[in-house]
């Protein structure tokens, strides 16, 4: 998906929410195992509630692989079902040598027809380039992520900054804002002026908010650009709002009330 | 597998090789097409062919995804045939918040038979130590690679020494080294001794010896340690080492002459 599409989707529906599909055997709902593929039942149904309300959706790869084949299938079937309309985000932090990256940008971009895949920095350049070589695909490369150990690396001194001030420095310049996007936590207010100093036009996949601890309000204020510029990601808060048979209707209302205060924040802000 | 057993393996066998199984559809031969599965059936002749000369099997995990699901049915099989007098990593680079890590690490450690999964160390302790809640399993973290865009940001200088080293002293500290090894690749020779000061007695996976130019000789004399403490991978100069319906044999030649070249090593350092 180009640039100019997916801001054009963020204001078309006044939101820039991205839906995480993390779905773990023990947290759905119990009558969906009565289906063939409760996976993939459980996900179908939270796109059809949420779809309306959100411009992405994004899979942790790892959810489906700790079910080995049947996972990749359900993950298959998953991302064949979004809509061609959402921007759709394999979360797999893959990242290896140049001609295993360039395998990994096949499984994602080519077997699978994801349009990002979030990418771990830590091999460099030639780890990464690979995925940069496909037209209209996109590289969210992990900025500052919302976790404990993220000081433990990220955020210590080097002679250029903090580490992951080094990190969006030179990995944006293995592309532009048209194909690399940066994770950085919703934790990290902190950071968040110093982060659009460094790439203000970025845009930036924000997770945390939500069972992570993230606020919405702060995180969109320090991060929002004149093209918005930011998607939001929430998986757990939505996908498990509720564990009864009308757990849809509570995703869609959660997806709707974060769309909502979106739907604000765009209004008085760009 | 117990770092016991490893070392007692090693012993045995007089070999720390370490044979990579990156198998890609073009590159294999093509009577091979004609079996149903044929890059398991790929995997099965090169294990068969090698397993007397070496000590573990490294899938990488890329080239099983880049198919999708046939991809991933492979590896499936092929980890299942590798003999149980193996150690079996799963080249895999993975690694997030400690809620998905744990995902990961069922995917490998218990969906999947591996005893060892390579990781990014990006994210830091909640995103490693997922991986070392299952008893004699391992987890391999990337600490000087062999690539190029390994300068980008491994090599920078931090407040704690370059970040490799900072990488080395902070994760050795997550477990110990009956759980925890360190990839460092062979073409990184003028980093081995410091390596070794900061890490003496932690195995190291290396990666880099044929196609990417890394020296054995110098790569060993630099890294063994009392219990050997290395495994050093071999992939393409050995799994391609010939294209014909006799590939195996071209590859047990491969993999028989680098255990002869580390049984000269072990006799002579160890």
């Amino acid at each position: 998906m180009r640039r100019e599409q997916l801001v054009a989707n963020i204001r078309n529906k006044k939101s820039f929410l991205c839906v995480g599909l993390d779905p773990v055997v023990e947290r759905i709902p119990a009558f969906l195992n009565d289906f063939e593929d409760p996976i993939f039942e459980f996900n179908k149904r939270i796109i059809d509630a949420t779809k309306d309300y959100c411009v992405a959706y994004k899979p942790n790869i790892a959810f489906y692989e700790a079910l080995g084949l049947k996972g990749w299938e359900s993950l298959e079937k998953t991302v064949n079902y979004i809509p061609d309309s959402h921007f759709k985000i394999a979360d797999a932090k893959r990242a290896d040598i140049g001609n295993t990256s360039k395998a990994y940008a096949k499984a994602f971009f080519e077997t699978l027809p994801f349009d990002a895949i979030t990418i771990a920095p830590y091999m460099g350049e030639d780890s990464i380039t690979p995925f940069l070589e496909y037209e209209n695909k996109w590289v969210i490369i992990l900025g500052l992520t919302s976790n404990k150990g993220s000081k433990d690396f990220q955020l210590i001194q080097t002679a250029e900054g903090q580490l992951y001030e080094k990190v969006l420095t030179t990995c944006s310049s293995f592309g532009d804002d048209s194909n690399i996007m940066f994770v950085v936590g919703a934790t990290q207010t902190n950071q968040m002026q110093r982060i659009r100093e460094i790439i203000p036009n970025h845009f930036l996949l924000i997770p945390g908010i939500g069972a992570q601890g993230g606020d919405l309000k702060s995180t969109v204020e320090h991060t929002i650009n004149k093209d918005v510029g930011i998607l939001i990601n929430s998986s757990r808060s939505i996908i498990y709002a509720d564990h009864s048979e009308k757990f849809d209707e509570f995703a869609k209302n959660e997806a709707l009330s974060l769309q909502k205060d979106m739907s604000d924040f765009l209004r008085i802000s760009v």
